[in-house]
């Protein structure tokens, strides 16, 4: 008897984005752990057990279920977006890491999905058309100094940035606060995209300036893109702007 | 009479990571239009016309078919893996800005997928489990002093590098001088993950580090990830090792 266990990511929210390769998983699992706001987007299914926990609870959820089907079972956690972005792939493979040797004999399948910041970009055009980085503001495991300091590089060599986990109810100045360093690198006009919950009946899609851009209209569904001085804004009569960052780059020196 | 055009992502090759939005798109398109390479994995349906085209016409492709949407056609343009990721949706984008006003008068929708990073990090661990990038190796469209710059900040300010366009049959010296870069800030047991064709019948996946890295492992299907202080392996008897970057990070100078 070997057990299985499956990252699964799920997309941004609307099963439109949910892949069959994800379908699948889910579908096949004896039982299914994940933030309870994850596993209630995926429908009960009789027999499956579910094992519903708090959002910040990633390595005992990790730890449950790499000991769930280390006893036999097949098992899936759910993520939202892609599981290895932000996500619980890191957590489980630092369980596996640490605890007991039967975790590494397990059979562990990572299943990629659709992370929020391709979700984002795509509603509004192509921000990330060139070269970006994808960065957590989550101080919870990291120094604000060094995030600062990933700010100022990615800003300053030209990188398109997507911010994840802008804020959360215990951290409500960070993205102020890295709003205002990336205006000492970047003009005031650089397209600023915020992006939350695409994908469900909440979403929401706006596209303002780095001068405009007020952190206040982010909470912890939304995915922030800060272009870079090559990123553009096209306006259409009757429809939403589209921003794109060109695939064409001649700036050196900035 | 209205036109519409999709831009649509496929993923990184299998059918098992369409999403059911994406086969929408295809399904109800009445023109396709892509890459041959890209074109050749969607099943032929009758009534719908099929426009191949060469890799490197992106402009007279997204022409062509902004063209035919507004003639009032339904027109899905396919992309391999995300559009929005070095891919046709920054340059739809860019022939909007600069074609007829009627185009941008179009409904335009870009429909995302799961990009080549994703697919590989999937396939090791989660090596991009913290902060990253993604960058073109291509200096068809930037200046290569450009891109030896970014490869400085990123690897310097602690950010796993995903290396898209890694070579090409005309640019053959690119990921060599790369990772020749990346050893001046990087200890040279720095995990990097070659995956080539991953989710297709000729996938090759291996980990080594950026000592033994060797350029010429890589081809134009090839994503190279090249990790950061923290990337760690994790050994496994009779599996492959896991590559993961903890969401932990306590590094601030470097």
């Amino acid at each position: 008897m070997s057990g299985q266990l499956a990252v699964v990511g799920l997309g941004p929210g609307d099963a439109r984005y949910l892949t069959p390769e994800a379908q699948d998983a889910l579908s096949s699992a004896q039982a299914l752990y994940g933030y309870a706001a994850y596993l209630a987007r995926v429908p009960a299914r009789a027999g499956q057990s579910r094992h519903a926990s708090d959002n910040r609870a990633e390595e005992a959820r990790a730890a449950a279920a790499l000991g769930d089907a280390a006893r036999g079972a097949r098992v899936a956690i759910v993520s939202g977006g892609d599981p290895g972005v932000f996500a619980m792939a890191a957590a489980v493979c630092a369980a596996v890491e640490t605890g007991p040797e039967s975790w590494r004999a397990l059979d562990l399948t990572i299943v990629p999905g659709v992370t929020a910041m391709l979700a984002v970009a795509a509603r509004v055009g192509a921000p990330l058309g060139h070269d970006f980085c994808a960065l957590s503001l989550s101080d919870n495991l990291k120094p604000w100094p060094l995030i600062e300091r990933r700010l100022d590089a990615a800003a300053s060599a030209g990188f398109v940035i997507a911010l994840y986990n802008p804020v959360a109810r215990a951290r409500p100045w960070q993205l102020g606060s890295a709003l205002e360093r990336l205006r000492r690198h970047l003009p005031l006009s650089t397209p600023v995209v915020f992006g939350r919950a695409v994908g469900r009946p909440d979403e929401g899609v706006s596209v303002t300036t780095l001068a405009a851009a007020d952190p206040t209209q982010a909470d912890m569904a939304t995915l922030v893109i800060v272009g870079s001085r090559e990123t553009r804004v096209i306006e259409r009569a009757g429809r939403a702007p589209l921003v794109y960052t060109p695939r064409v780059a001649a700036e050196v020196s900035a």
